[in-house]
């Protein structure tokens, strides 16, 4: 078997290092295949690690003397902080010692680092940010969910057929179904760009099924999710906002009087697991599709667990050579 | 006391005519100023009037023998249906047998419609659609909800001024705060058209709060958020689906084993109010902004109570001379 080798930044996201550590521990642990290089502050990786048990051989630690924050602008600190540890990462793909980078670090930086330094496939336009979002029945992807804000009909469309290599290859749906978000179900329904993005859609070779109101979103109508990132990151950061909301609403309504409350501690099993719905945890990060290797953004608040799931996603990412699929659709 | 007239579609909605008729039967008998002219089929009115017993001075019928669907092209169905509610309703306000028309049918030919015949308010560039939204600590209005899906960065300052007016005089909000829908807290952060639209916003005489991320609009941290109609509509779609996705996530995990269904027994008043919560009846219409007369527009699925909320609003922002406010501010 094939050894793997990843490249995780230990120093990015609100728990590091000692989650992101506990992540990579239990990936090395329960695959094979895999070698985790742990990129950040050589000192401080090591502390973590010899709380530890583990396989020596299957992690090594790569020294970088500098963190990026997240108030950082992204642009001016991948350009000044050349020995950081998202810079380094990222060096790191590039130059074949790994296959992927995990991040949960400044996203604008690891964004524009990775086009800088990993570079664009081929024909691709601009790479997109994939986002697994829960449906009723299932994920499906949202792209593109942070990168480009302003986009053209034809981004939007590499989009598609990248979301469609993705979720076919690594969630293992078959024929995925492609919907752009709209404000109608109509043809002739949207803005500018989604006017001309539908034709351009309907001549690709995917399985669109046509516009797709926010409304059925969740409903889980689709598998993959088109749209500009200014509209998906509305999507996402909407969602989470009204989940607290509503999770808030919720423990109101059952703490208002005597019934609801004894009501609630008999249903707390249901209550645990609906908390769970509004966890995002098992998804795994966000990939960066569209680079000559995969990029993938943890979210800022993972735990160990959502390391080790963007751990897996990459696994499968190369085992089934999606920047080739890429390649090969565009 | 003056007598306030407004026009009310009957034929529109999913529930005219009968829900329509009781909201306009309940509005009459407790506010001693106003009277509605019922716009629709005569005898269909007629039949329905016939179940009540009401002051005959207060509700008039005015006669249109066509109906507009809501399949039907806005633009084409406003320019051949003359006789229909919709375009009979407008032309009452127009020549000012009605200072406001309430309708739930096609939402598009109602805004059409409304443009043509009422007319702009001289110096708005584009009237708006304002939709409250609930959270957590009340209500936000956001604008535009449903009109302008490509927009310029001046539009949306005006649609922030006519959203202040009515937050100020219609919900009793001094000084109401301000928000740009943006994908960062930034005032460098968003996409071509939040960027110049900050600026302009900065220097309007409005209450500026800068930018809102979409995760904080349902927390309330402002009163009016603005946006184009395509990121409106996204927004309003997508807690619409997401709502009901919940609800049938609770209902799923309270059905799922015997203690958790005693819970939720025990716990229905909790549930009740839950619901209510995601049902925004008691918001009234969502006011079109910008003319030269108010033109709400009901949501399809209307009942009574929200045909007397829209039919209060309209009081409302006739008795604080809304479009006379904007005006001033312009």
């Amino acid at each position: 078997m094939n050894e793997i080798v990843i490249a995780l930044d230990a120093m990015g996201g609100d728990n590091a290092p000692s989650e992101t550590i506990k992540g990579c521990i239990d990936a090395v642990s329960k695959k094979d295949n895999v070698k985790i290089l742990l990129v950040g502050i050589d000192e401080i990786i090591r502390n973590e690690l010899n709380k530890y048990n583990f396989d020596k051989d299957k992690i090594d630690i790569v020294h970088a003397g500098q963190v990026i924050g997240n108030d950082e602008v992204p642009t001016i600190a991948i350009k000044n902080k050349k020995d950081s540890s998202i810079v380094v990462g990222l060096n790191l793909v590039k130059e074949k010692k790994a296959l992927a980078f995990i991040s949960a670090g400044n996203t604008g930086a690891l964004l524009t680092g990775a086009i800088t330094i990993i570079k664009r496939i081929k024909g691709i336009e601009r790479p997109a940010l994939g986002t697994l979002l829960p449906t009723e029945k299932g994920y499906c992807l949202l792209i593109d969910a942070g990168a480009n804000v302003d986009c053209k009909a034809n981004y939007l469309v590499q989009f598609a057929k990248m979301g469609a290599v993705y979720m076919e290859n690594v969630l293992r749906i078959s024929n995925p179904k492609i919907g752009l978000v709209n404000i109608g179900a109509e043809k002739e329904k949207g803005n500018s760009l989604t006017k001309e993005c539908y034709e351009l859609l309907e001549n690709a070779e995917i399985n669109f099924i046509g516009n797709v109101e926010a409304r059925d979103i969740t409903a889980g109508v689709c598998d993959v999710v088109v749209c500009d990132a200014f509209v998906g990151n509305v999507i996402l950061k909407f969602a989470e906002g009204f989940g607290k909301t509503i999770l808030k609403v919720i423990k109101n309504e059952f703490t208002a009087d005597l019934m609801s409350k004894t009501g609630a501690i008999l249903a707390k099993g249901a209550f645990k697991r609906l908390k769970n719905y509004f966890d995002y945890s098992d998804v795994g990060g966000a990939p960066f599709l569209g680079l000559n290797a995969l990029v993938v953004k943890a979210h800022g608040s993972s735990k160990h667990e959502d390391f080790e799931g963007a751990i897996n996603q990459c696994l499968s990412f190369i085992e089934n050579d999606i920047v080739g699929k890429i390649q090969e659709k565009i």
